[in-house]
């Protein structure tokens, strides 16, 4: 590491408040209350895969923490530590000064904690690593979903993918319509309060990063179970509303980068669904149901038939 | 991730061991023993400025995991788990192939589990989190130094900078000097059986990423205390007697990659570290002292004055 590349750290570097030992040594080191286990999970946005080279660096420095914190969410676990590595091309103080104001702002609001990182220069990419903390046993896992559980979805879902195609220029949009599908695509909100409640009420949860049929098709999966969502019951992003069918469906069921929450719970769980909601201010929707069967998801129309989403531009539910 | 990148996970996956939940959902989870302490790093590797493009993948594999396990032995923590998140540009089956071989090869002799990760698609780098157990209170770490400790180094420093020197074109070696030397750049041995039996005998340790004096100037810069070295006590690569003297210097001083072990101990404590170079086959060099003074470390020369580092290719000690 360059002289250079070692004043980036005056952007990175916060004191350890939570941690025993910060920045600053080979390795950061933290406790672990007792009846805990850690969550870790590690995610990688690259430019012009993940975000596009000219992207708002402070949205980007959120972005990249929020899709981090979105797994913990899905686990249940309570945010504390994470790491940052992030790879630039060159020192931009104005670009790392609003990177680093974004991410710490949804860090402090998420109360996660910076332990450590790398600085290296190469084409621009960061690689993050968070630790949360769940108590021992009540993760919410991808594979404990019981045949009969409802299927629920937090916020909307397809305002992303549907900021998406605007940027690709493959839909055209109002700008009011334009601005609120790319808030949805440049800033999503992590649904940590709302999984951490969800400890004990669900039995299931992913987070949606590659779209709803494909997020739940995981959930089938690992849990050896069907799932059967019904159209009509999706809460679709406002901002589809303003487009024809086909892309709505496409945005809704195969869009990703929403970051909702999708879980699986017994019925019996409703009113502490709807509490949770109501505590979170943000709907959580029932929209279907697992059952028993082939590891895939079915996408029913109003009179209960499977509706042909081949017109959603994906052709295989079945994972 | 497309379902290509999908097929990547094949080469990354294997069965929870000591992890509670390993890859293959929204995070891992893990526990931690009563009593101890968890140390994390994170170190990532980018194809053009830490290895070359056309790098053998077996041993870029390898090397990725020593660059990381290296910092757990700098503070003394056991391998426990690590995530690897990996950017391609391809898929190549039999590089993928070759760097899973190397990774895990590595892994398995070290004891550490690989627990989760990221593909992506994009220019050719890795970022590894690494995460050990340490018992609480025991950690090397670089900031407790102690006025009067001998400082110490393992095995020998200076190969990994000639192999560099040699690739780049700027030194010319006999093929069994060369072959030495590449060795010591392409596949270092990380100190983690040393790194553990030193807690409690060191005070203060950190690997040798960046060159030894500069990484001994940061145990002196958090430690608050003054260094100084012999030249002639220097445990030197065999491979650089076969060049002069600048070389010889810059590479022994200033040359990175070695992942060597630095570290500070009472001297009450040689016997015990003599004991633990015999039973690690690893000679353990006993190379000057810390004192009181301004945070920087001095070069001796035999008869006790400050040797003119500057031929070594770099004219600042202090941090």
């Amino acid at each position: 590491m360059t002289p250079e590349f070692d004043l980036i750290e005056t952007y990175f570097t916060m004191p350890a408040q939570k941690a025993l030992l910060g920045v600053g040594d080979d390795c950061a080191l933290i406790g672990l209350a007792a009846g805990n286990e850690l969550a870790i999970s590690t995610d990688t946005l690259v430019s012009g895969v993940h975000f596009f080279a000219d992207a708002d660096p402070f949205k980007l420095g959120r972005k990249a923490l929020a899709v981090n914190l979105s797994d913990l969410a899905a686990m249940g676990a309570a945010p504390r530590f994470v790491t940052l590595a992030i790879t630039l091309p060159s020192i931009d103080p104005a670009w790392l000064s609003a990177f680093s104001r974004g991410f710490f702002e949804l860090a402090e609001q998420a109360g996660i904690e910076l332990i450590g990182g790398d600085t290296t220069r190469g084409p621009l990419s960061m690689t993050l690593t968070v630790l949360g903390e769940v108590p021992t046993g009540d993760a919410l896992r991808r594979d404990r979903a019981q045949d009969g559980d409802d299927i629920w979805v937090s916020g909307s879902v397809g305002g992303a993918a549907l900021g998406l195609k605007y940027l690709q220029g493959t839909v055209t949009l109002k700008p009011g319509v334009a601005e609120r599908a790319l808030e949805r695509l440049h800033a999503p909100v992590p649904r940590n309060k709302i999984g951490e409640k969800l400890r004990g009420v669900a039995n299931a949860a992913i987070d949606i990063s590659d779209g709803l049929v494909a997020d739940l098709a995981h959930i089938c999966q690992r849990s050896q179970l069907a799932a059967a969502i019904e159209w009509a019951l999706i809460p679709i992003s406002p901002a589809l509303l303003s487009v024809g069918p086909d892309v709505r469906m496409a945005c809704a069921l195969a869009g990703g980068d929403d970051y909702e929450l999708c879980f699986t719970a017994h019925e019996r769980m409703r009113e502490a669904i709807a509490v949770i909601a109501s505590e979170a201010g943000v709907p959580l929707t029932r929209i279907g149901r697992m059952r028993s069967g082939a590891a895939n998801v079915s996408v029913l129309d109003e009179r209960g038939n499977e509706l042909n989403t081949a017109i959603a531009g994906f052709d295989h539910f079945s994972v």
